[in-house]
């Protein structure tokens, strides 16, 4: 089952192609946020009018095009708006109202070496270089910030895209940093093979983009998160290289994987990435739970993580997560009647839903699967069967399109997350809920609903999707309410970002999440590989 | 089970008490090193005079009396000996030779505060600080080297040994950073938990050196290794303090974590560490099995670990340290003669032993422990029993106790380790072999036998014990030997420390294994955090 590679992103929103909004969606809209859903004839958004590129007949462009090819290197307008930023909530506002701060170049070098020339040249003509993979960041850690410099070109990755090489006996790969998730499986589907990592941004993101910002995909509690399957990696900076040969452990020191990992380009930009593969499953396995209240599905997926018989795939909605997908999944039918009376007679009108998958090649998943059951039935979970597990996994990727759908409707929908340990996990799930809703006022509730996903030993992340009306200033309204919600985060021990990243979104909060003294001492890293201060600037570290 | 706390190592070596070499040893070292094993009547070493102290009768240490009480401080000669350096083969030459540096103070501060008042009075005092836990250092790691500062003190943390908090839903603890492997057990253990790492140094290391150095422990298979183990800590510098809180997973940034841990405190001094725990064991259960080739043990063990399946304790030994281990426990009764008779007749003269053992309390242990063994079936192993397994665990820390009668008979004893992927191992094994065998000429041929003793998805560790005439000028003799083996690691692929961490012995080494803009970039970030450079000089780091 090779996933086909997607087509490149609208400059406004996500994909290629419109998305409706469903008519249960559209009635809880309509019914509780007070918006009315009208079929959608609202045109779409035209292209901004750019200021003029700060490159426009400017030397340095001549000499990128010397390295890297006329037709790598261009200040076309259109380009230009495809590179100017991320896709959060934020970014699409900015593109479709035309405010946003676009490159002045963009660059698209063919491989290691031609990046490092363009850093050294962007370095000597003091222009900043914001690497680009798959323009999927929702923290802003793509934008095109120019921070102290002259210019901003975006270094965009996607002729990196080649699978290196393959070792079937340690089951490792080396892959090209530029290769999106779709080109990385699809290398790897050929050898029987793959990585495991599935993030909701899995047709555009790159493995670069993966690497940089620490991602976790969806089967992380089977797989691992991004930084549990990088093993080594190639970084290429300004004054040089940084290789981490992929050792399977080591203690040589402070882990300067580790310090690649989660560098957002502020160090400089990865080229390669080896990382641990998997033999292609072979039986999928997805199927759905009810549990009567949260607390009880929480309790339920920490037994299973800690007696290690968690599912690859674990995904526990909260209520209101729960009632929101099911007015979206709902089609009247009378199979469905009964369902939902049924799980009413059993107290679980307020029900949680599970989704468990069971995804990798090991042994034991059999037996597994069976002491899996045999917790969530401790737990008094109802088996909800096959069906709703493989409508899940049908719409996995769906939600970004929806998102282009909802803004027309003027719907103000982001997501945010965090992570904690299990014994604070309630606590922090109350706080940030209450505190999204206290900052979006209106006349009609906001819908908050929230998922647990990822699951460790000792605690879990917390994914939030908010559902309110985006008012008359929907960047001052979301911006307050994101506010709230990382105070609430911070004051009850959540980290600022789970699998977002900081970008310049969570810059603010850094010295909170890791002590003044540790940014401090990246800082003064930072400086060391890139004394010039061209890399990415405005995102991550304070400058 | 309790693990009771072992008396203070003795200047000389290890543990208190005498060991004698085993007869089966001692009749290989007579036939095939031609050493001839004599009852030892050597007397103890005498204690080294030492140069004067240079802080006798100086303002610091007034002052640091004050910070930390009177009896805090000691410039004693045998405090400032039994603080000279670790349990290196070159250490122990050095100890009983007397060709010894010694601190010029020893400081056990009370706590926290105490260890960052002290830092700050070194750092204006231009006084080096070496950050002491049990002092098993066998790289060097404690040395007291002064560097570029008048004088140098060992900051020994035995006052910081107290449980701070355990999370029983969260399943983790907060252990000060001066408790040793025991103390941690014990305080875990009347609650019922663990920390399941057992390196062969757990009597007398601590948990702050644990971290510090990247441990791993003969159960990393199963509980991980000590980094895996650590979710949060705090570290204090010169310059202020570094708090890593304990979230499950995040994705702020480069981790800050993985810079402090690895860091042989050069960044500064760990003084707690948040750890993942674990219920304890009810059964654990021990076997040993015989592969007729090393290649057929290593394939089994790694279709285990990739197949995640493998036991918590997974220990391989090469042929020839089979033959020595077997030489070792002989004997010489009947069922010993027959089972030796039948592993001939099935072809496993040269065979490798493999201890495997279930120690956690993960669900489907029982489950885990079939589908093991039908792959060790599988790869043609014959099963030994429980015996050896049990024999093995009770002599799991008995190694560096004999090395002390192994120095008093003349005989060279040392180890080291490394890590490389599946696809290498057998070739890194042969040539460091080779590398070793041809540094240690003499009339015998050495004894240089090897394990796997930590397996991971991608590839598996390296664990090396020599045996051989020390010969005239032993220290030059295993310099040589040693930097032959160091060689041979890097052009193979290893680690240079999969667990030994860097210290001095491999500090001329790191730039080829992280690569030189990696170093300058972790230097960069050591003067950020310790401007003054007091923090153990000339460790990990180049100056």
């Amino acid at each position: 089952m090779t996933e086909p590679v997607p087509p490149p992103l609208r400059w406004w929103g996500w994909g290629d192609r419109d998305t409706s909004i469903p008519a249960g969606l559209a009635h809880l809209l309509r019914d509780e946020l007070r918006i009315p859903v009208l079929p959608s004839d609202a045109g779409r958004p035209q292209p901004p009018a750019l200021a003029p590129s700060a490159l426009g007949g400017d030397g340095l462009v001549a000499e990128l095009r010397e390295l890297c090819g006329d037709g790598a290197v261009t200040t076309d307008d259109e380009a230009r708006v495809r590179h100017a930023g991320g896709r959060s909530y934020l970014d699409l506002l900015a593109l479709r109202s035309g405010e946003i701060a676009a490159p002045d170049a963009v660059v698209s070098p063919a491989g290691e070496e031609a990046v490092a020339t363009v850093l050294r040249a962007c370095a000597r003509a003091s222009c900043a270089v914001v690497p680009f993979g798959g323009g999927t960041s929702v923290v802003g850690g793509v934008r095109a910030l120019r921070g102290r410099h002259r210019a901003v070109i975006a270094l965009h990755l996607h002729r990196l895209d080649q699978g290196r090489a393959v070792d079937p006996v340690s089951m490792t790969a080396t892959l090209q940093a530029g290769m999106t998730g779709p080109q990385a499986e699809a290398f790897l589907a050929e050898r029987g093979l793959t990585l495991g990592h599935f993030p909701q941004s899995f047709e555009y993101a790159t493995i670069g983009g993966f690497a940089a910002t620490r991602s976790a995909g969806q089967a992380s509690s089977g797989y691992g998160r991004f930084d549990d399957l990088v093993l080594g990696l190639r970084l290429v900076t300004p004054t040089g290289e940084i290789v981490v040969a992929g050792h399977p452990a080591s203690a040589a020191g402070p882990s300067v994987r580790d310090l690649v990992l989660g560098s957002e380009g502020r160090l400089g930009v990865i080229t390669e990435v080896t990382v641990k593969v998997r033999r292609r499953p072979t039986q999928p396995r997805y199927e759905a739970w009810s549990f009567a209240a949260f607390g009880d599905g929480v309790a339920a997926i920490r037994d299973l993580v800690q007696g290690r018989v968690a599912p690859d795939v674990a995904r526990l909605s909260d209520p209101e997560e729960t009632r929101v997908g099911m007015a979206m999944a709902a089609h009247g039918g009378a199979v469905e009647r009964i369902g939902r009376r049924y799980l009413r007679l059993r107290g679980h009108q307020r029900g949680c839903l599970l989704i468990a998958g069971w995804d990798s090649d090991a042994l034991l998943t059999g037996a597994r699967q069976s002491e899996a059951r045999a917790v969530l039935r401790r737990h008094q979970a109802i088996p909800l069967g096959a069906a709703p597990g493989r409508a899940w996994l049908r719409q996995r990727y769906h939600g970004p399109y929806l998102r282009d759908a909802l803004l027309d409707a003027d719907v103000l929908v982001e997501t945010l997350e965090t992570a904690t340990d299990w014994a604070t996990l309630h606590r922090l799930h109350e706080a940030v809920t209450d505190a999204l809703r206290a900052a979006l006022p209106g006349e009609g509730a906001p819908l908050i609903g929230c998922h647990v996903s990822h699951v460790y030993p000792s605690g879990a992340s917390l994914y939030f999707t908010v559902l309110a009306a985006a008012g008359s200033d929907p960047r001052a309204r979301w911006t307050a309410a994101k506010r709230s919600a990382c105070e609430a985060i911070l004051e009850n021990c959540g980290t600022i970002t789970h699998h977002h990243a900081v970008g310049t979104d969570h810059r603010p909060y850094l010295d909170r999440e890791i002590s003044p003294g540790a940014v401090a001492a990246l800082c003064a890293l930072a400086r060391q590989v890139d004394p010039t201060e061209i890399m990415n600037p405005g995102k991550l570290l304070p400058d």
